[in-house]
């Protein structure tokens, strides 16, 4: 199931977006006419807050439309709302994998690039964006704004020294980041934060999708094409760092929450990496598509 | 005027703290007794978002209880309620300046870790801890737990591209922070996060001094001992980048929000700069003071 931050005339809400991507389903009003409570919250992380009663609830709700073809009725051209990021407003820094991928640690210097150990940095919660806006290009500040297509994770329940083989169950879903870089800005100010907290620069969506959807997250095609032309072409088994090691490191000294966004790394094949380097320039159109989950497409203003 | 985040039988609320700092007086129910409305949050980050209204109602309040003698009406003892961290819980992680001071630069490595450019990184929001609460030894995890004396600048208003000139407009007020670091995971794990984002590593407090309390913040005196030996004694006029100049540059493409922490850096005596290093263990007592504000202590557990 996919869930939505959607906004129209009726404020901000949750929607499921049906398996074409075509229509969505504003939750809590229907889920209340079948229940007669309104038990779904406007807002994603609150809602990931109410841990698997939330999904359940949703499972529900989309299943009542079925058994009784409300689905005219109920489901809303997707092209009829905005859709924001589905988390719009992280409510801490997005955790960001670095070097996750051997050739993308090798492409930006050398094999001794290779992590050892998980390698953590930030975004700032003013950096997300949603599917189809525009990132801006802030040129008198950088001159070599770069994409990273991620697969990112997002937690669903608290946890603390979350070992490896339960660290999957605290997962709530995926989605798709676009750790949009300054590399000259990253390079000057040695830690990475200042390059990557650039507003608009973490473009998020267009959905969650429930890790129920997903049989192994870490096995998961990848692709980032510029312009149409194929730029990241990969998949998640080549993590050095699975999903479930990044989680049982982040949390063994820090607590996990519900809501929480991991940005898992990104292939070989970022503008840095090609010889002479190609950087991001106004109008160039950035899509991401990771197998099960979509397509994250977005403009350089 | 010294803002305080309290929690007594009442809940959560601001208090305003005397010059002692022995008592301390409810703001919203003190505000409400005199103007007749419900004008004052019971939210730090909430009432700072209400712009320069917020502090001058503040003052207001104190000058009415002043003029009317209600004093031992109104004020509580410090003693008889629970001094929360002034921010709880930030909307987002804490920026933090890294190697501000020359010779704690030095003290780390050598004169060619004096950095050109500021530095940044940041603690998730799950570190912060309040003014005599226990830090977390986690000795599972560190062996190398170490102290930073920090003065913090909390920020009143949003805004992007601040100059330096206008930049201690953005400024609500300032607090003392402990940057509490696992040198061996900072080490480790190459980017600072994960070091320095451990549960508890970020004690806060004990207030924030409003900003025209304070003549000069790149002129204060900033002290750490540890079980009361002198072990940091230094002054924020030897920032390598002033305030005004780390604000500019994280400004430059991000837009700051009011209730955003910035911890300023710290100077030279960290335990890791001695020789041997003195890394923190279980029952030391340390306590930052900061000219002007006042002094924030901290047991580790």
């Amino acid at each position: 199931m996919k869930f939505a931050t959607i906004k129209n005339e009726n404020g901000q809400w949750i929607g499921i977006v049906n398996d074409k991507g075509s229509h969505v389903l504003p939750l809590r009003e229907v889920h209340e006419k079948m229940s007669g409570n309104a038990y779904i919250p406007a807002d994603m992380v609150q809602a990931i807050s109410l841990g698997d009663q939330f999904y359940q609830e949703a499972e529900k709700t989309v299943q009542w439309v079925k058994d009784n073809k409300l689905e005219s009725d109920f489901f809303l051209p997707l092209s009829t709302v905005e859709l924001l990021a589905p988390i719009p407003r992280p409510a801490k820094n997005i955790f960001c994998v670095g070097k996750n991928y051997a050739e993308h640690a090798i492409e930006l210097g050398s094999k001794e690039d290779i992590p050892e150990h998980v390698m953590v940095f930030t975004k700032a919660p003013t950096t997300v964006t949603a599917h189809e806006q525009n990132i801006l290009a802030q040129r008198e500040l950088t001159e070599q704004l770069d994409y990273e297509g991620e697969l990112a994770v997002v937690i669903g329940k608290e946890g603390k020294a979350i070992t490896k083989e339960e660290a999957l169950d605290y997962v709530f879903g995926y989605t798709i980041i676009n750790d949009v870089t300054a590399r000259d800005l990253q390079e000057k100010h040695k830690q990475f934060f200042i390059g990557k907290s650039l507003d608009t620069a973490c473009p998020m969506g267009p959905w969650i999708v429930h890790k129920s959807a997903i049989a192994n997250p870490n096995a998961l095609d990848i692709k980032t094409t510029v312009n149409g032309e194929l730029r990241q072409d990969s998949n998640t088994e080549k993590f050095i760092f699975p999903i479930e090691e990044v989680i049982a490191v982040l949390s063994q000294g820090m607590t996990l929450e519900p809501g929480d966004i991991i940005a898992t790394g990104t292939p070989a094949g970022v503008g840095k990496g090609f010889k002479p380097p190609r950087f991001l320039k106004s109008g160039d159109l950035i899509e991401i598509s990771i197998k099960g989950i979509g397509t994250l497409r977005n403009k350089v203003e």
